[in-house]
């Protein structure tokens, strides 16, 4: 069979989070590989209740292990490099990325006991790396992290750019600027296949610059009369650059609050990134100064429960306490499903009297994806064969491929497991690969389908009912059936206790039962379960989950 | 001790929804009572998993049940009247209420098997409802529900304004327009206190008509190719004809699908309020027809999972199926906490190929309440004495006691609990009352703090493990404990079984336990409890919620 080059997304292609692509190359089954990014996404209680973190299903890439030539990693944020630590071991590649990104990845492996020497760091263009049947360039790339880049990979059947996600920013701040002429340059001889960050087709206005924010913050700091708090995402050291200048800009000395705030100010130094940040005073320093001169620097910006910016709100962290006058600045945006966390805690600082300034409509805030015209000068410049949308959900993908067919396009909505067959001049569907999401729970990797969640659900939704019944040597009950109960009502209809009345309907079956049933353990858990359901539906309006434990003597 | 006025907001105040608020007048702990509006707010799986309904706390009220005079609805709205089906009994007042809310009231109590009879109709002003020490009068206001309606609540200490929810519409399509004369008729003569919705206190720009955007609607269906189907809630009875006649002026016939939307259209022509409405078709008609001769609209705008929307979005309802070329209109504004659910259904809809059309920055869809501009309108009409902000949560009610105070107004943020003495010329705090939510489980009425659904949350997030006992007649354990999981992982990092990990460590213990501990059951569960906690935290990185049941045999 002839070679092919084939594109699979794992993670990222039907959702905003979790980005894994797969590159091959070779005879069909055959191919080597190269994987793009290995993210994470993050649970809620609405569909993963108790899972710490969700990573891409990579069966597909296990058993593909002796396949893979190399992991790149385009940036350093968690939905590209999060699940780097915990299935590096299962697929053994070599792990490609730019220092900063590289020292965040090496931490990752480090974590979890693995080799950092893994990790290799990697020029930008022009230099190449050779993996495989693939040759890699970094293109340095604009966007909310130092050391964003997207990569062209050339194959024997024509250069793929895989943009990584990114913006148009000719001031960035920190960082990379957008470099229309490298884009430029590498488009020139024609390029098969644009492989495109969608998270922000849906913006219709062009994006805007990290530079166009500072005033207005530094405007809005001057005239707060009391300390001002600012939260935005850790590893934005452009927004935290802004932030400190217009601080300083306003008389006030920087505080950094929250570990994450003060890892990544301090790595991003060491690494030289990040120069002219102002000094900062410790919050034990803070506390004998002005409130007029302080301005907090601090995690939390999507309302996570345990941040800076919540123990703030609650009362008080390190002793700094927030009270009327004060303004707290979300310099940042509600991820879509964080907003009840967020408005949680802006209800507190209301109470505390504190003023919050929310992004005003982008005035304290920019993106750090292209918004659709961006995109659109993107497709402009490199003119690809084909248009394949990534990183977004389905309607964004969609969306996307619609804005490509206006310019005259060709583009394919491709989901997590639709393996694509770049070969011929337009991309045709070769394969779907079963695919889902991994649940890191506690210290286990579980299926999403392998129904423990699903269970949790259940009792969290239907609450937990627990029927035990002993069983003697001839098969007779010892005792009657006992009940207890976790998340339900202690008393229904009749007021009498529910555990007692569920415990008196089992107790006349039981009595009535047959010495079949009663030697039968499935039949008898059977009964047992449906008359403790209907009881408690009778009582209570719901019929809980119900655990039937059989014990039999002898 | 002389006679005073109070208001003391139930619910409402502190939150969007769950309105509940009451006024008194006489001896202090002896004033007469009066209750408006008395609603309901939704459960989340954050907080509420499994509840089926929040209302107030009314434990205050029910002690006070013989001083209630009567329970006055504003509208018809679910967190205005949702609770009266399951209060009524516990306050024993007449309910007074407009013809259209008073039908929804009668419904809600016929539900109930309450009599009907209880719910009055009441004239507009200027009918004078006498009750106890106060004389009320219905002022009509616009609002997105028929005969929505502010009060006129005269004491022997001077006229309260209670706005209720409402907007500044002149031209609202269904209902009364804004009555600028009415309200300063009734304000001319001086008025103490102005108890202010304040939901939209954050929107700077003056709020829009609904007859603003029927054009563009109409405008939108014209160019739609396929069929149509447009959301919005149902008891948004100007929407729905504003929908409707777009469909008519653009060639379709109108299908109405999802219970409460059917309902309400009979129910709004029943009474009266809905005319000029282009008469429907049925479901199987419209399959018949051409596509672009369709307009669906159906319930479900907040992404409810069992909805018109969301069933059409998973494949079809009623026969009737979208396809590609299709477009979907979400004629509503998503409300915080509902973003995953709506954005589920505008993927699953993409994936059909429909194309979504949200409200598009406001082209689409008003909001029925008043915005900054609208409010400092009302403040400058009534010029109360005192301006009493409620229908918010804790930053809008502060926000909007400042946009008072920058006006010149007297006011106080007053909090679900917060009794407010109004006799005097400025409000002052009379005592704090405890309240809360009470929760609708099933059929049961549960108290938030009960414990009950935190132990579901707290089974959703650890997972609950099951360890029985049997202890014999001498106090020496009958076999090994057993243990049983739910929501856990099969196995962890021994690659076992986790259930018999945790037995074996149970075993262990057990047959290693002093006589004194054996017969200790309290000794004996804690001990239990902690083992399993402790090895099932070894074995999967998770400590779970634990059952412990020991059975003593005779």
């Amino acid at each position: 069979m002839t070679d092919r080059l084939i594109y699979l997304p794992l993670g990222g292609a039907g959702e905003i989070g979790m980005n894994a692509y797969v590159y091959g190359y070779g005879a069909p089954g055959k191919e080597r590989l190269i994987v793009v990014d290995l993210g994470v996404t993050f649970p809620d209680m609405d569909g993963t209740p108790g899972v710490d973190l969700i990573l891409p299903d990579i069966a597909w890439l296990k058993e593909r292990k002796a396949q893979i030539d190399g992991i790149f990693i385009t940036h350093a944020h968690e939905d590209h490099i999060g699940a780097i630590g915990h299935y590096w071991e299962q697929l053994g590649a070599p792990v490609f990325a730019r220092p900063f990104t590289a020292n965040i990845a090496r931490r990752k492996l480090a974590e979890h006991g693995l080799p950092e020497s893994v990790v290799k760091v990697v020029d930008i263009y022009p230099h190449v790396i050779d993996c495989g049947p693939f040759q890699v360039s970094y293109l340095p790339i604009s966007h909310s992290i130092p050391e964003s880049a997207g990569l062209m990979i050339d194959t024997p059947q024509g250069r793929v750019l895989h943009t990584g996600d990114f913006k148009i920013d000719e001031t960035p701040v920190v960082g990379d600027p957008w470099n229309a002429a490298l884009w430029e340059e590498v488009s020139k001889d024609g390029v098969k296949a644009l492989v495109c960050d969608s998270t922000n087709i849906f913006s219709h206005a062009p994006g805007r610059s990290e530079a166009t924010i500072g005033d207005a913050i530094a405007e809005m700091m001057s005239e707060a009369s009391g300390m001002v708090v600012a939260t935005t995402f850790a590893s934005n050291i452009a927004r935290l650059k802004t932030l400190a200048i217009a601080a300083e800009k306003s008389g006030r000395s920087v505080v950094l609050l929250g570990r994450a705030m003060r890892r990544m100010v301090e790595a991003a130094t060491e690494v030289g990134i990040l120069t002219g940040f102002p000094s900062v005073v410790s919050p034990e320093d803070a506390l004998n100064m002005p409130r007029e001169n302080v301005m907090l620097l601090v995690t939390g910006s999507q309302g996570e429960r345990r941040a800076a910016s919540a123990q703030l709100a609650q009362g008080s962290y390190l002793g700094l306490k927030l009270k009327e006058g004060d303004t707290f600045l979300f310099s940042s945006k509600t991820i879509p499903g964080n907003e009840r966390g967020v408005i949680r805690i802006m209800n507190q600082l209301s109470e505390l009297g504190v003023d919050v300034v929310d992004d005003a409509g982008g005035k304290y805030h920019v993106s750090g994806h292209a918004n659709r015209p961006d995109l659109e000068i993107m497709h402009q410049i490199v003119k690809p064969e084909m248009l394949i949308p990534m990183h977004g959900e389905h309607r964004h993908l969609r969306e996307h491929v619609k804005v490509g067919n206006n310019a005259g396009l060709t583009g394919i909505v491709a989901v997590n497991g639709m393996m694509i067959d770049l070969t011929s001049t337009a991309p045709k569907v070769a394969d779907y690969i079963e695919t889902g999401r991994t649940y890191l729970d506690g210290s286990v990797q579980i299926g999403a389908l392998d129904g423990v969640v699903r269970n949790r659900i259940r009792m969290a939704l239907n609450g937990h009912l627990i029927v035990t019944l002993i069983i003697d040597e001839n098969d007779e009950p010892l005792g009657d059936p006992w009940v207890e109960i976790n998340g339900l009502p202690e008393t229904g209809r009749s007021n009498a206790a529910l555990v007692e009345v569920v415990e008196e309907d089992l107790t006349q079956f039981v009595n009535r039962a047959e010495a079949k049933t009663l030697r039968d353990d499935d039949k008898l858990e059977k009964e047992l379960r449906t008359i403790a359901r209907r009881s408690a539906q009778g009582e209570i309006g719901k019929k809980p989950e119900v655990t039937v434990i059989v014990s039999r003597l002898g």
